[in-house]
């Protein structure tokens, strides 16, 4: 099935726009589970299977798991959730830009070892190094655009001279994937959730395209404003990731139980703000 | 040692600006390592064994090993590399760039895992991405500039509001690497060969910072120019990477002998423009 359609299916069968970031850092669990040697398994697949129903994608961070010598342990996290989630998309949070001939080599990795449904990637180097994941006609391509850390501003705020005047190198990057990178209907965007203005103004520069919106915690500091500002006209068009704030809602036996409520009360936080 | 220190006494002794890539793709091994279980360790040991002398780094690219679930054989080909020939330094080429919890986890990947002595990265989500990685403080943090791509224009050739006027995506980078981010003296930059002039006026903003230099092969089409407009005033500052050009010389069993010759003429050809 093709990524948008997964995700859109998602979004309206469990009536939820929150991905579940899972970022697994060994130091932070439960004291059961340290120690063992699929613990990162473990943990993650508690995880999801507490909140699949609450989710409209999974986003596994490859970092945490490379950090650990973990990648058979990331392939048999992506195998369960297929077989027993079938209905949750999972996206290959790697970050990935580089060269046609070597991101040929990321997408075999991220869609035929992994076979997540959809991956990040960084425009810098343009064009050519997005299209070989083009090639896998039903995967998602969610590009970064304005990310939420303090260092974001750096390149991303910068002016840049554009065809219809000024604008930010972000609105250019929202701009390029929009009129032309997305031919084929395959293509996202990273906005963080720390600019709700400026996630207003990619949601003006892109239609209907998925969001996909880190920096939100369950805390639903800037829930309201993230929501109101990125929705599409048909109250979706987001993947609000929440990471740590659920993983590690509590460092007990509960950990899964707690996860579950922290989804729960961020899903229903995020959907009190859809409409109106 | 120190990365720096490392490739300064890596361009003396081998006499060479020559950075060997390692991008092992199975289907062009030579017939005789093909189907073996450590096929891509055993092919890149021996392109490793036939050209040390040659390099003053090897560079291995993650995603081909990514791709065939090689990870282990990657660890094995850098501690090859330490322990046989530990004068080259490795660069291990992965162009990771994430907010900072992430980039802790790609450093630890990076440095401890894989014990590289210098990474790739992408500059997009700007200054606190890459400090995690400034945390080991004997390893060196290569910067994306301006890469050799077609689409490598789409953003860094756009002008931005400078400082000082207006300048390239890729002026700015280099400058704020050379001005803001080398506080350490760990960075240098990747900048492509397909643009001398781009070279030339990137060498002009960051004084003596080395330069990786991927795009050219064995040919010697643009060395001369690459060189005249990358070399260093010391008559060094580069490294001028070959991949395929070394790797694939012969794919019959003699093909370490023709990575060699290939490897000695491109070293060759680079250090017959390096004064002057």
């Amino acid at each position: 099935m093709h990524f948008m359609t997964a995700l859109a299916d998602a979004w309206r069968q469990h009536d939820s726009l929150l991905c579940v970031g899972l970022d697994p850092d060994p130091a932070r669990f439960p004291a059961h589970l340290k120690g063992r040697p699929d613990a990162i398994l473990e943990f993650c697949t508690g995880i999801v299977d507490a909140t699949a129903d609450l989710a409209c994608c999974f986003k596994p961070q490859i970092a945490y798991f490379a950090a650990q010598r973990a990648e058979a342990q990331l392939e048999a996290l992506i195998d369960h959730i297929h077989s027993r989630h079938p209905a949750v998309p999972v996206i290959l949070d790697a970050k990935r830009g580089d060269i046609g001939s070597t991101a040929e080599q990321y997408a075999i990795e991220a869609f035929e070892r992994y076979r997540a449904d959809a991956i990040t990637l960084s425009p810098y180097m343009g064009r050519d190094s997005v299209e070989p994941y083009f090639a896998y006609p039903d995967k998602g391509v969610i590009l970064l655009c304005r990310t939420s850390n303090a260092g974001g501003s750096d390149l991303q705020f910068l002016n840049v001279a554009g065809g219809a005047g000024e604008e930010r190198l972000f609105e250019r990057v929202a701009r390029l994937v929009a009129e032309d990178w997305n031919a084929s209907g395959n293509c996202a965007l990273v906005v963080g959730a720390t600019f709700p203005a400026e996630i207003a103004r990619v949601r003006e520069l892109t239609g209907d395209m998925p969001l996909l919106v880190p920096g939100i915690g369950a805390q639903g500091g800037d829930i309201e404003a993230t929501v109101k500002a990125g929705r599409s006209a048909a109250g979706t068009g987001l993947m609000i990731s929440s990471s740590r704030a659920i993983l590690y809602a509590s460092q007990g036996e509960d950990y899964a139980e707690a996860a579950r409520r922290a989804a729960l009360a961020t899903r229903d936080a995020i959907n009190a703000h859809r409409q109106g």
